[in-house]
């Protein structure tokens, strides 16, 4: 396999590093060899465990006929759409964790992939290193699903935590910040997108149904004060922010909001930057897939899983 | 895809049931048709849903040639042992959900299977439709594997919460024969034996090796008395029984067990019939898989998705 990366962030750094660490036992394992052909980021980075052909142009990885497969970690629809388009347009494999892209252009890049029979794989779109879209799609499909519900955003769970040891809203964002856990723009985790982006993709996959992502109802938890976070503890309940989708008649309901959550549910123990998706199904009732949702080396791992997968597959 | 299904105990007939189920909806997906050619178990069994070809005579079943694909559920070493070697060695695929069998004879039947280019899945036999022995081998393998540890029997697991509520060991054995949750000769669950089959498969699955299973030292629950399990309560922790395997050294553990559990720890939660498989990675950190560990629809939902492996991979 040729491969090409796009984006060497936290999450591509740690492909690259899990690719040199662990190449030749996976090429024993897979009886093929990954080369990274060429990498690409806007600018110029280098690491200790091993030299890459750099460049700063996207355009050189979609114009080098030598590679097959792209690992687009660049984030965001504009670049990354272009890209998607592109290499899966001219019959190459898309590995990618963007769930943005997925949740408003997924339909489009399905059907791309479809048409030019190409792989177009995206497990650590949702809940980091916990394997648990390929599950869903390929081990979970005799159900008829019934229900999804995820704590799917690391940044939010942190902030909650902190809000019930007492902190202010304001507090825990500086905290989250200070720590790397959130963005300088907070928007996107804070007010719920993230966590409807990843509920989207895994309502697609349960339901086949790609929902229009304007129609979702979203409620951040940058409306939660910390009152509300101690009555909830006094009640013995937490607030989770979680993403949900059900079936009610023919239609898909998918929504983002904080809800309560009694101590007997297994989501009440999900803490810090731990994931969980719980599904229910008709035939196997509740399965939850817990896990590092977030983090250089967890997400790394799926990313890489997915690209041994465009060699199994 | 023509299909011969052996044993039509709760699980088989589970099996035939969610095929008729969902049939239609699943040759959609997968763009073939699965045909039950033949099934058989010792006593003539009729169900409700669908008409069957029915033999008493397994062999009629081994020696039809139009079949591709052989679903076994006898469980046990003896019949099940002649089909898998019989099937696999005469170039058909094999789905299993016998743990036993894949313990004490894996080796050879996985070698049988590689040599004769058939497929052989038992996503069954561990965790019952929880979704774990795939995702662990196809999802986490970037991982080093650091440990695993499983709650893995549910019989096990219904007693221990029973003895919490104030049984003896010998009552809470009668309720749980009397609900059909314990045989009348509970020997493998409550010795800990069903269990040591379970961590044999993950081990295998996430090391490459498949332990001598007279090597794996075994405990059951059958030798904690209802004071031990309240002293743990006191000091607010729980007996499970868990299965664990982890590298010492160049040696592969694999033990048996109960073992106290936290109740900050996921595993605590972990009630009833319910299953769980926590594995620690290098990249993914701890990874859990929880769902329904046993029963009818759970079960055969896992082997269900086996059969639509055999066609998709």
């Amino acid at each position: 396999m040729k491969l090409g990366v796009i984006g060497l962030g936290t999450v591509g750094e740690g492909v690259l590093k899990i690719l040199a660490a662990e190449g030749s036992r996976l090429e024993a394992m897979f009886g093929e060899k990954i080369e990274v052909v060429r990498v690409c980021d806007i600018e110029e980075k280098s690491f200790s465990f091993g030299e890459y052909n750099f460049t700063d142009n996207y355009r050189k990885i979609l114009e080098d006929g030598e590679i097959d497969t792209v690992v687009e970690l660049i984030g965001g629809v504009g670049v990354a759409l272009e890209v998607a388009r592109e290499v899966l347009g001219s019959g190459r494999n898309l590995v990618s964790a963007n769930k943005h892209l997925l949740a408003l252009h997924g339909k489009e890049l399905f059907e791309l992939a479809e048409k030019n029979r190409v792989k177009f794989y995206f497990e650590a779109a949702v809940g980091g290193g916990i394997p648990v879209l390929t599950p869903l799609a390929e081990g979970l499909f005799p159900n008829r699903f019934e229900r999804i519900r995820g704590v799917l955003n690391g940044t939010c769970n942190y902030m909650l935590s902190k809000m019930e040891e007492g902190m202010t809203y304001g507090e825990a964002l500086r905290d989250a910040q200070e720590r790397g856990y959130a963005e300088a723009d907070p928007t996107f985790d804070v007010a719920g997108i993230d966590t409807g982006h990843k509920i989207s993709v895994l309502s697609y996959l349960a339901w086949g149904e790609l929902v229009d992502f304007s129609s979702i109802s979203i409620t951040g938890i940058d409306k939660l004060t910390v009152e509300d976070v101690a009555r909830a503890r006094s009640e013995g309940k937490r607030y989770k922010l979680l993403g949900e989708a059900f079936k009610e008649g023919e239609d898909l309901v998918v929504r983002v909001a904080p809800q309560l959550v009694d101590t007997d549910e297994l989501l009440y123990s999900v803490g810090g930057v731990y994931n969980a998706v719980e599904v229910e199904g008709s035939y196997t009732g509740k399965t939850i897939f817990y896990g590092e949702g977030a983090g250089m080396d967890a997400t790394a791992s799926a990313v890489v899983s997915d690209i041994y997968k465009v060699i199994a597959g």
